[in-house]
């Protein structure tokens, strides 16, 4: 067994020592250097721009402006596997450069210069003339009559708005003996904080645009990039080498379009664009703030009677991956707890901040803290312990929803739960931090969450898969989704080396993706990697195998169903014996004057089904009531994702959600002027990410239940571990100071606020 | 058709706009720069190397010299595809570094610095003591008894002799009344002089070797390298970007091993190794000079009766390509003019001159230079009219050789010398330049050739295909046969878009090899390309169709037998209605939530048959005798290569070959100092490489018979063309003057020998 082994990274070694090659690493030193000229205005439309001082400055190879963009191809951003059925296509809404300026950053014009000094000058020296118009920054302002408006086919700035009916929540809630709770739950705007910012360079070549982008998605920038310049897709090459994280960042189509764009400006001379920090958190995509009321009418038993949900969530200027966000937080709603009779609404609603797009979770971070405090509310005002409350109302096992077909196979929320309470001794706390009064008070809470596992079937789960057989029995093995920090690459040897029968080291998963190359697979997103690429490297790799053992077979003259390939070795399954080594094999199969031929198989898989992933997280919490600061001091994630490929990567995988989930719901939020819309802490000085330094041990743990509908048994594990982490912490500041906080992150400013409401300082 | 049009250069615009990308400009300017040490003397043993004052150079990283190399692994250089057969395998007889001096510029150190001054200075600084021998530069000499030994295992030098017997030589020879003409044939060492010098560059990645290196073979040197370091070959990655020419010195693995070497000796840190024009001459590789020795007897009625040949090819220090050159120089000549009795014998002799290779023509130009010299020398002692001779004797429609089964299905050889002889106005001139008297003399001349196409049945012959079909309907095509500047990868486009009915500019060849990637194919030599990798593409590419088809017939409910692909539509033949773009059809199949799948395929052809290539020259020349200079005025070579897959590609091949023809004959030989061996002229002002400036127009003409057991119809056109040029100026210089000039170059050092012999001068 390869699978459920923690080896080392394959990308290891080179990673540590600084080996391996990032997209800046890669470009040519002589590449002309892009930069961009953003607005300064939130809203508004581009008069003038004068360039002539900017072309005056020595190096300047063109200034580009939005008025020389003379075809206007508008383009979507959101990385989605589309369709050529337009209900499977993003709103396109986006040009190159825009006169219409609808967010402070837009991009209005670029500069092209022979260095990064001259480029930066240069924009610095246009001057550009707007006509300025108010911002709106608040999706619920923003769909009021008489807001500003952003996108002339968007009325009361709404992109979007979907609805789930369910029994009959107006009826029922008025039904005699129910208890009302009722609350409005708020997330912020926070950016991802990849180490390594968006960058790409592009080239042509033969004709064509080559571009090597810092990218989750190469195959669906390809499509991008064809749609925004208008071109013929065949005619892009996307290259994506290794990237310093993207968590959904880069699930967008970022500035590719616009360097690809100012690539054919300069008769397709090498042009990199390189953006900053700032740029990163004022100009990229941002996870969409949301506002959720819901109302739960509880019976007297403790069971919901019925449910209303709204969801206001914040697009931003952009529709980036818009309504879907918001629509699979809505959904998540009657999953969790069933009930009979309820009533959802989702909005999505334009606004002037910045374009808001995918990030780890995609709604279920939002979701999950509004309907797991709100959880903690109900049992508050109903006196109720909230796990008991939990173990007696959450999706029950064999529960299976009727859109993806999902089901509930295991009894994981209470597996899940009870690791959790063993390793917190979680009632005998809850016992002690009862009736405190002190200023430094403890406390302790949990949350549940689930999540679904890739797309399907809203969307298309596709994955080819090829695998090259070396004269060493070696194999490479390429798909379509990328590593892009998680330990996907690693994931992908193991599986091939256990379908294949051969050693883990004998595996060469070829870490680039490269759209003339690579089988075609969508990316890194909605935590596809192991469950989607799982099927096709199973499929090619028993292809594979089939046509190994049919060439062993003449080689040896045994039966093909009796001969197997264990540890790198042809097998005589009758008596166990070795015949030859694979790689014995393999160097015949290529170099025979008999029969030349060199072994590979390629296919496509695609997936018809999802799976639930389930989990919590349990956080104590010690909060300084009279300096309003929590700081959690324990922590732990329990997940049931399936079998693990590779428990250690998992527990990273797990880490890195949890930091996340600690930053959002402690510190993190990007900060807007309400006059101009402009991010005040566009830098991670200002931004309060939540690093190492702000942590306890974060501990994970597993409950490893195997996925049925899955290739290895696995299921989704990378944004799960994001989507509990700050209601958890919510639930223990509620247990440690009996205040429930609303809005994250519940940073002194806003502890501040209620504790004085709560009458506490 | 695309096939058979004049389409340009798929890589034409890049090249020409210094966009293209070769080893060079991939290098991160950041590499380490390894520089060797050569020996100083031809032949003996490094006694000791003195590295002390070479470490303090500033910016040296590591001194490495032949005792540091600990494991000695013995491995060959020669691009041969090898096999697991002993018999198909080459001499292993290099080691990365040498105590044992075999040449002058042999390996024995090698320096790894920061910068290129300080690796050159450190060369410099390096003190080497050597025990001397004397050397031996000419294989008869080398194979006396007392002459220098250069390898143990190989006594008298003799690498290797082989022989053919037909009939009874001894006996036929001594019949009544039969003519006997008997010659000696001398040609010289020359050097490919491609334009890019070798270069490569290394680093470890993901624990494996990368080597980035210019040459026509990556899957053989991955090989060789594995060899030559000791190593699993799939650990080894052969990248081969764009090269500046080959011509079959990189159809040897020249330094890539001891780069990789070094690479591994600094902790897996990027080197490159990029050798100069000097280093090009001395250490790389060059065409074997040869001795050939002929005699035939003559039956009166200008047939021949019996026929001796003898070869003694100058194999120089080490194996290489070794014996396989002579043996098919040797095996060329009872084809070329069948005798039922003939006598054979090849010898391939170690000497200290620079280790000999292969060359476009593989023996040929030696062996034709001899051959038709030899026909000119018979025609005269006979007085007979050498194309009267050449048509009764030469190799006759209906042919069959007995070992590669190759069959001569036309009237090639009188075809092309009629076109010869129209362009020529041959017989009008022949009898013009009759009796020339004055010190400016003319004289016409000719020579035919056949050649072979790849290398079946000596050797594997196997070429990998893939296919990747793209949302717009282009296609990715992918072979191991490389592009080296001959124009390859537009030929496979053509074929490419040939075989699956799309446009030429819809298929973009991929023309960087990846061993990890790229199909198995050994790559570009034998004049294989079109012959060897036109199966793999169209078997290929019928498997890519029949899969299209297939989709399109579940798209459009039509059977697929009623379905083919022409011009990028989908179109029912029975009505030849187009139904759909292979755009719309790759663009629904890959975005499908039905059937989502990536059109692509891959195969592997092994070639079992070979081809017969013929064609001939004819040159006119302007001698003067007083300054013993032959010029070339007026020159055409005429091939049957079968069906042109791109006239206008293959009449700049043909350029090419007769340019290095046309050098071979008059100009380039290496000089070599007696006492030490050393290259005299090894740089491209000393050395008379043939240029554009000293041609006269170069005609090509083709008779295009299709090669019936091709894939296009296609068959050798890379080689061929130098064949025929050496000796037929020598047959224009003997029309002008009446002298023989038995050895080229016929510079004017040696026609001043031969015109005071004569009393011309």
């Amino acid at each position: 067994m390869v699978v459920g082994k923690s080896y080392p990274r394959v990308d290891a070694v080179d990673k540590i020592t600084g080996r391996a090659k990032y997209t800046d690493d890669l470009c040519d030193k002589g590449a002309l250097i892009a930069k961009i000229c953003h607005s300064t205005i939130g809203n508004g439309i581009v008069k003038s721009i004068d360039t002539t001082e900017a072309e005056k400055i020595p190096g300047v190879v063109k200034v580009i402006t939005c008025f020389d963009v003379k075809e206007k191809h508008y383009f979507p951003t959101a990385g989605h596997p589309w369709s050529t059925d337009p209900n499977h296509q993003d709103v396109a809404d986006r040009l190159v450069l825009t006169e219409r300026v609808r967010f402070y950053g837009d991009d209005i014009a670029a500069v092209i210069a022979e260095d990064e000094v001259a480029a930066a000058r240069a924009v610095r020296a246009l001057k550009v003339e707007y006509e300025e118009y108010p911002v709106v920054l608040d999706p619920i302002e923003a769909m009021k009559d008489g807001a500003p408006q952003l996108h002339e086919d968007y009325p009361n700035n709404i992109l979007k708005h979907t609805s789930i009916r369910k029994g009959n929540y107006e009826e029922v809630s008025k039904e005699e003996g129910l208890t009302k709770v009722e609350g409005w739950y708020e997330t912020p705007t926070v950016q991802h904080s990849h180490i390594e910012n968006f960058i790409c360079y592009c080239y042509e070549e033969a004709g064509r645009l080559n571009i090597v982008a810092s990218t989750q998605i190469p195959h669906i920038v390809r499509r991008i990039v064809g749609q925004a310049l208008g071109m013929d897709w065949g005619k892009i090459r996307i290259i994506k080498p290794y990237i310093g994280g993207g968590f959904g960042n880069k699930q967008d189509a970022l500035y590719e379009p616009l360097c690809a764009y100012l690539c054919t400006q300069v008769g397709g001379r090498l042009v990199k664009l390189d953006v900053s920090r700032e740029e990163t958190f004022a100009c990229n995509r941002v996870r969409h703030a949301m506002k959720l009321h819901i109302i739960s009418y509880l019976r007297p038993d403790g069971t919901y009677a019925a449910r209303k949900l709204e969801i206001f969530s914040n697009q931003g200027a952009y529709a980036s991956h818009g309504h879907s966000i918001a629509a699979k937080a809505m959904g998540a709603f009657p999953q969790l707890y069933p009930c009979d009779n309820v009533e959802c609404d989702a909005y999505t609603v334009f606004t002037n901040r910045t374009v808001a797009g995918a990030m780890r979770g995609y709604g279920m971070p939002q979701a999950t803290f509004a309907y797991e405090s709100h959880t903690d509310d109900v049992c508050m005002a109903m006196g109720l312990d909230p796990i008991e409350f939990r173990r007696k109302n959450l999706m029950p096992v064999g529960y299976v929803d009727g859109f993806s077909k999902n089901e509930n196979y295991y009894d994981s929320f209470n597996q899940c739960m009870d690791k959790g309470i063993e390793y917190m001794d979680y009632y005998k706390k809850r016992e002690e931090y009862k009736n405190q009064t002190g200023d430094i008070r403890k406390g302790i809470g949990m949350s549940v969450f689930w999540y679904n596992t890739a797309v399907w079937p809203i969307s298309l789960e596709s994955s080819s898969c090829r695998m090259v057989l070396n004269q060493d029995g070696s194999v490479q093995v390429q798909v379509g989704e990328t590593e892009i920090g998680q330990g996907a690459d690693t994931a992908y040897a193991q599986m091939t080396a256990e379908v294949l029968g051969i050693p883990f080291e004998m595996v060469h998963t070829i870490s680039t993706q490269d759209t003339d190359l690579t089988p075609f697979g969508t990316g890194a997103y909605a935590s596809r990697q192991t469950y989607t690429a799982g099927f096709s490297i199973r499929q090619t790799g028993l292809l594979l195998k089939e046509r190994i053992l049919k060439y062993a077979h003449e080689l040896t003259r045994m039966p093909e169903y009796n001969l197997d390939i264990i540890d790198g070795n042809i097998v005589r399954t009758t008596d166990g014996r070795s015949l030859m080594t694979l790689g014995e094999l393999a160097t015949e199969a290529l170099y025979s004057l008999e029969n030349s031929k060199h072994l590979t198989a390629e296919s496509t898989y695609q997936t018809k089904s999802n799976a639930y992933s389930f989990g919590c997280c349990f956080a104590e919490v010690e909060v300084d009531v009279p300096f309003c600061r929590a700081e959690v001091k324990k922590i732990i994630n329990v997940h049931d994702c399936g079998k693990l490929i590779n428990p250690a990567l998992a527990e990273a995988q797990v880490h890195g959600g949890m930091s996340m989930g600690i930053g959002f719901g402690l510190t993190e939020t990007m900060l807007y002027d309400p006059k101009t819309a402009k991010v005040l802490n566009n830098n991670l000085l200002d931004y309060k990410l939540s690093t190492f330094m702000d942590h306890p041990h974060l501990e994970a743990q597993f409950i490893e239940n195997p996925e049925p509908t899955s290739a290895f048994g696995t299921k989704a594990l990378g944004e799960p571990p994001a989507c509990p982490v700050a209601s958890a912490i919510r639930s223990a500041i509620l247990n440690a100071t009996g205040v429930a906080v609303n809005q994250i992150p519940m940073r002194p400013a806003v502890l501040f606020e209620r504790f004085k409401e709560e009458g506490l300082i």
